[in-house]
């Protein structure tokens, strides 16, 4: 179910029988120059989607903006920051709260917003109890993707248009994928970019942190389904 | 051009050659039994591509979420306030600045977004005085609504999901549209409204601020081609 | 009853019988040269101390600084922004509250402070919601001028040091108005005006919308007296 | 001369031959049943009106709310938080440094306003470092007080519709004392009011902290006349 | 008792049988030759052990770190603003309040502090209004000080790294003072720095206000002393 | 150096020959039954002891609150919000910077404080982009913790109270550590505690998440060697 399209004379019955609401959250950023700049609101959407029609959720529409830091400096980002992300997802989870839904899940396509949501998860624990909020990053995948990927990762946490995002986008949104454009890159991630403000042109020039041409749908769908499962797993255990 | 299909590689020559941001923004409310939540986003993105397409800029990913006080009370509205509205589209409009863009144009499609646009628009003329910021709502909307419309308004600032609203819909997005459920309404608005905090629905029980009935496609096209028009040349006069 | 020149003994049992709290706020701006900087705030008090007569309320001591962002540029001009005075008004507003007062009707003299008023009476609706707020500004007045005005508004909104504002003055406060030094001017005010962030330095060098000569005692006893009658009706009919 | 009286024609001038303005700032404020709550205006304007006579500088319209925290219980108070003070007046002060006021003198008469105008006043040296600004409270009365009163006062720093600010008001605002219902307290003020928040209900009913019988109009003029000099001196020594 | 080497599995006892928290808060600033950047941190903190000692309560950790406006130009200080230290302690406060004290005592060893320490504990009477809140500065020590000192203070409320404050430190913490370095400075501090901001590099090089060679050990535990049996005092009568 | 106990004379000087500024930064906080609360303190005070040796650094006094949210509600635990900690931090750091010090290493002994701190050090990268600003935790302890350690992490990021963080104590702060109290815990932290809200109490009751039995001295000082390494490496490399 798409919310914005629902009309306000048969949403209240239909929110009373679901009572989740699922947010993709994305951002506008560099992804090199196989996947498009709304790569991760793309793999936000269409996870969200597969996410609701499992627990029988509300899609709402996607926030198409996210904090971009590490990127910002790269052609085409947009950043937003963690202040105002947080102030306007808690505008966001208060209202849903007081239409009736008690489990708010934020479906996230941006590692970089995760700081955000988990702190306007914590502000919604205190001022809406009652609703069960969720900021959900591919649950799992660190483990799945270990299990598939062709070629070590970069960073341990970081990854970005690369082998495995790139098999996300060509599970879940192919049409966007440029795979003749792919690049292989081996970038030298130091360190002291986990401990002192890196901005990623420090070491990449592409914005793609590994292999892309290693990319396949197949890759895509193991680690995105692993994840779909986790989250309903999560969502049906705990829902407000 | 939608901008999040565009890729970092090429988009920075593309960004120097059209220099103009726009972006659509509406929000999630209420509208009647006859038209969808996510109207005002639906109406603000199909005006955004006309306009794209007129000057030559970018359509950047629609912001859905907006200030929606009056309406909050109704089923499916989800509001976002002022304070927060602002910092999030600050943010976004340093960002495109910092892109290369000199036209920032934000097409909003709910009228309850106005103010937070507005008071936005003058911390970007501070912040990035080389970059001309709009905040359009339908200009000249006023007078072309006068001419076309069938019943008197029922206020002289309001519309909603009434004649011209449904028009506008009817012209720019009628596969969202219902009108065998568009209702007739007519409420009073009390002059108080203008002058003390007036939730909606001290007025309406639907959120139909008149005769839905009465909206045509042409009504809706005749007003919405002039405000095409005028954002247009406003664009083209004065931008950075 | 001028609030501050109460004393503290005797002023419990008087808020108790009357319950009603009017306050003036005006600016310190720009007017031509034949009005004074002030006159927003002249405005302002002389007509909330005709309403308090009217509803029997207290005045308080006026509040004249006010949001004046599109004529801060001009000599005189001093501008708060609408953060401060949100801010300053929730304060007033709240310990109104709690000293008794059941209806708090700010009396603006200022179009630009019309923001900030709605925005901090829409916060003390949530904080002190068994208190009426109002932020008057001439209601009815659009109606009121279009009858008596000899020439056309210069713009539909903005009114300033002009016919109407003149007139206003005539009437409420001649002993500050230079007749001799009135000026008629003809400004062009672009339809871009409205819809991005244009100081009035961009289309006018006085601060005079309009033929100030124009401007009579009557004209303005007229439409303010249509204002107080608006006002009276409102707090009566709404009074907490 | 009274800003606000002036025109915009012809002050940019004056300013460019003053340079200095003055700000009155008062609260409204239980002052017991022989002075007005209005107190401390009336004292921060006409003590304004001497200065500016005296300096050739201008004085601002008053700005009569103010910090109250100790006295907000009583009846009659309005209480204006610092935070919203202090941003009130920096945005008054950067106003009155880009109109070119070079000096900033806020007479305050009301001991609890100090700590935001002291603060304010360190915003403003950051931010218009060229443009001295001052926050005056009666320079010099401890001194001049202890000489001249006939009753200990009942702390080291409160005085409050007592001997003191009663004989500033027969001094400066007679028309405004009703002598004879002047009370005479002896209000016990523990230690500990000076280390812990203590609302004045704590230690007395009337606000009245003293004698204030033994007012008198030359006592007033005494301690008054020191610091209108102490004010003069300073302003003269360090204008901008 | 040292609040931090307690353990989790017996504290929570330990709070509910003392019930009284004490805070020290210092600054880091320069203090001349002869003491170190630390001083206040030292005083606060010894004189809180002495402190809990007395009232059977905690000692916390202490905030090291304070609002050194005045000497942030000096080799050595470092300066927090009011807002970070009011909402630092704010949250801290709270959190004591939710552990179970009663009394929380900010034993404070910088004037500079004091306004930040106050404003806190304002807030904290409205969050925590069962909790009673201390903002202790030597209390009682300008009366004691007069007593001992031999030579007149600069200023009547300021003293630094003069007589008196050594005397602390030679009491206190005698190991990190230095007297062979210890200057005799005659600062002239004119009436305008209580009235407009003045760093005081504007009236002394060293930032020792006054002769810190006639400091004695005696003359330190006289005041301390009498401080600490007015805190006890006050604690005993007030605790929550 | 421990910075607090230099003085303000001959500080300048030897701040210009390091430029390094250490603070140790930890919290208060439940450690179960063998460990005290302040154990995140001591282990960052420590640890900075030693960095400070290696590099030629100051170490600054210890900031000894965090954020703890998610043990806020076991006995001894006080929280900090990110807001304040991050506010509190950027005033630090700019100090830092104005008093002539171009690298500030942050070394942190709780894992809760990284989100503040890392936030802090991008904040300071605007504002004192000379400034080279890290945020240290125990740099390269994952690896080498899985090469010493006996028995499974509970959780892949957070270790609390047991082998591992017993170790560190047992290196670096024996005297505190009671061995005969320590606890052989096995807590089952579902996948959910990753992507909602989950204090602690959930799933522990002693805050030990792991056998703290199994902690040596060795297995800390193999760790905290090699994160020690790690700093000097990264400071040196990258010291402004």
């Amino acid at each position: 179910m798409e919310f914005q399209y629902e009309n306000s004379f048969e949403v209240k019955e239909k929110i009373n029988q679901s009572k989740i609401a699922i947010l993709p959250i994305g951002a506008v950023e560099a992804h090199g120059p196989h996947l498009p700049l709304g790569t991760d609101n793309l793999l936000a959407e269409r996870l969200s989607q597969k996410l609701a029609e499992r627990v029988n959720g509300f899609v709402l529409p996607t926030l198409p903006y996210g904090q971009v830091w590490s990127l910002r400096n790269f052609p085409g980002s947009i950043n937003v920051s963690n202040e105002s992300l947080i102030s306007f997802l808690v505008d966001i989870g208060e209202s849903l709260f007081n239409q009736g839904f008690r489990t708010f899940a934020m479906v996230n396509g941006h590692l970089g917003n995760q700081t955000a949501l988990k702190e306007a998860a914590r502000v919604l624990y205190e001022t809406c109890p009652e609703m069960r909020v969720f900021y959900f990053f591919y649950p799992g995948m660190n483990k799945a993707a270990a299990e598939v990927r062709d070629k070590k990762s970069a960073h341990n946490a970081y990854f970005h248009a690369c082998e495995i995002e790139t098999s996300y986008m060509l599970y879940l949104a192919p049409e966007y994928v440029d795979m003749s454009k792919a690049l292989s890159e081996d970038p030298i991630i130091s360190m002291a970019a986990d401990f002192t403000p890196t901005p990623w042109e420090e070491f990449t020039e592409t914005a793609v942190l590994g292999d892309a041409k290693l990319a396949t749908e197949d890759k895509g769908k193991y680690i995105v389904d692993i994840a779909l499962e986790n989250m309903v797993k999560m969502i049906d255990e705990l829902k407000g």
